[in-house]
């Protein structure tokens, strides 16, 4: 009887460990010169030693929200339901801006500061609730003089004890309305025989340009594009022509000899532009964010 | 009855797993564009498949062993005991400098050079032994010929027996005297109305200058400062003035304005000198290490 | 009985989770600074919670297949057997090369393009078998519209199945010859009383200067060389010398005066040149590939 009960408990604690723990996943600008990070990992490491703890990216540009906010888009969908993502680009830390935890639709969960971080990932995934973290029951011990290090103290903290399942959701804090502040961008959009659209981000590595027009809309042209059919681009830097040119539609970088333009879907399935083993963005002082716009439409 | 021994052997098997181990916390000056790392890591992996493996920072300055110090500092205490630090900024790997393993009172490890490495945490955490390890027992097979990569060959090795729980801290060599390598450096004072220290590091991700005056000694003037007060802050280099100016003690950067400069205690409870949303040390040209020392008193 | 066999299923699943599954170990070019590699660590970890994830560099030179095949050799015996790598430096992403996975001979796996990367690993742990990753079968779910992505989609997703035990080594697809692409390069020799090689890396961190020529080439000369005997070193870049000069052969670096040349046996036991506390590469304007080769022979 005795032995029975405690094959049961084995047997709960065995399916806790094969099921494992979600992760949690961490993006700042803090870099990896400098031990945060890793005073962020070892606070979430104390509250679950067997959480999986993962990095986002620490590179991100200091205060560069927008960025973060696209790092988050990029990565999310990839990673399973109940991940945890925590992240700190946070010029206003220590203001008053809310610290939240955002559920979304998808069964992902976000920590941080509510300053525009969220403003992709709510879109695509869908707000489903947005909790105030309660800092009186949700920071590390003896970290109340501590007014400058909420990623360390407040968000790695809360966000293991999600991951780990030592807390519910619900626990987080009180329940807010079920939005998020959001950064103002252009919106990808069809005018005409032409798609409109920003760039929201340099894929810096290579130097491709990538824009918010995602594969739908683009296929949705009529007739549909093929591959090798040629587009005229224009691209624009608050309202001006910095760039324009035809690029041919193609499958992969190879298509097209080495240093020509090519126009492609990147691996988010939005439209993008590259140069063949060089780089559109230095070749030609194209950079991101909202000041920078597209127009793709076929060549005449 | 067999079935009662195995179930008791599951259960110590099962009680293990779900404890896990202790976290191996690996800093170098390699970098990560290279594989040493990775060699290291596949070390201690080797050794132990379920060990938490971690980057402090691999992007340490080379050879600037006071910058590890102040790395470890910065970090160990957010990390459990029994956590094992592995730092190798090993300028004289080869030479006669000891291989040690440091445990402080507060229960860490710390497995490396005795170069001056453990100069903070010994001070910080109190020594409660040091080990000289014994190389014959305690380095990977096949690493007999191989003089200049003890990270790999010896202190990942033995940091990831030591974690995983395969040796005892006794069985890493013989005990030596309970004290390491220190590197010199100006305690933080105060002297009449006004506080002295030194920059032992620049917050170089944004900017920002540290100090090693600690918040007990800064809020012990009298009367105590209150936010918004106002410092003079002055800034030496081998003893010559290099800024001077006033500061208001601020709580969080944004109650200054931008581009202006306060005074705060940054994450480590220290005074610390910073430009909201700028460099400070850029700006002024300021840097860290011995030579650079700072006063702080009342405006008048 | 009920309970014998419960007994049983759950010693099979504790034994599981006490082996570990191996580990998948990656390396790109794709930079940190980007959302690329926490999607692949997405995937992976999406695939089996509990697989060790661990990069081995994701700051390769962009588009350089040889420094990929060289970071290989460098790290992959340092992993025990069953590890599985992942390499994503792929200047030819959507064309006709094939995607393998590589078994070697030591039971290591490495996954990705089969454009050079394996040149070196395969020569050094010796081919056990080649298969073409079916692709209609081992790709990520929805992936189908993405041809740029090889990476996440189906490197990543492949190789954390062969890490965790989802799929055995022959489900990967169709069995190929037992051959992989290989970069031509010099292999090191001994003509008369010099050792001839080429220079197939830089440890670029510290400017040391890496060979290919083995420790047993070197030490098969006659009379075998001893510490601190002289050295004639001579570089070529397209076989015209750009360096020539005596080195002693060290032990360690700190045998030499600060600044002073120096040979020595690296961590992968070749034949090295250094500066002591200094950068012997930028120094002398050296770097690594196809057309820098060396010649080392006794000091007359």
């Amino acid at each position: 009887m005795k032995s029975r009960s405690l094959l049961l408990l084995l047997l709960l604690v065995t399916a806790r460990l094969a099921a494992g723990p979600n992760a949690i996943v961490i993006q700042t600008d803090f870099g990896t010169k400098d031990g945060a990070v890793a005073a962020m990992k070892g606070i979430a490491f104390g509250v679950s030693p067997g959480l999986p703890i993962f990095d986002l990216s620490q590179d991100n540009t200091p205060y560069n929200i927008w960025e973060a906010a696209y790092r988050l888009k990029q990565t999310a969908t990839f990673w399973p339901a109940g991940t945890v993502f925590v992240s700190v680009v946070d010029p206003g830390v220590g203001t008053e801006r809310s610290s939240i935890v955002l559920q979304t639709k998808s069964g992902h969960f976000f920590v941080g500061p509510d300053n525009g971080t969220w403003t992709l990932v709510a879109e695509e995934l869908g707000v489903a609730a947005v909790r105030r973290i309660d800092e009186t029951t949700n920071r590390r011990a003896g970290s109340e003089k501590s007014y400058t290090f909420h990623g360390r103290d407040i968000y790695a903290f809360v966000g293991a004890r999600l991951a780990a399942g030592l807390i519910p959701y619900e626990q987080v804090g009180p329940l807010l309305e079920a939005k998020v502040v959001s950064l103002p961008y252009q919106k990808a959009t069809r005018e005409g025989a032409a798609l409109l659209g920003t760039i929201p981000m340099i894929d810096f590595h290579y130097g491709n340009v990538w824009t918010n027009i995602p594969d739908t809309l683009f296929e949705a042209l009529t007739p549909a594009p093929q591959f090798g059919e040629t587009f005229t681009v224009t691209i624009f830097h608050d309202g001006k022509e910095v760039w324009r040119g035809p690029m041919p539609y193609a499958r992969t970088f190879g298509e097209v000899p080495e240093g020509s333009p090519l126009l492609y879907l990147n691996s988010l399935l939005n439209v993008a532009f590259a140069l063949n083993m060089g780089s559109f963005s230095e070749t030609h002082g194209l950079s991101s964010g909202g000041a920078w716009t597209v127009r793709v439409e076929r060549a005449k």
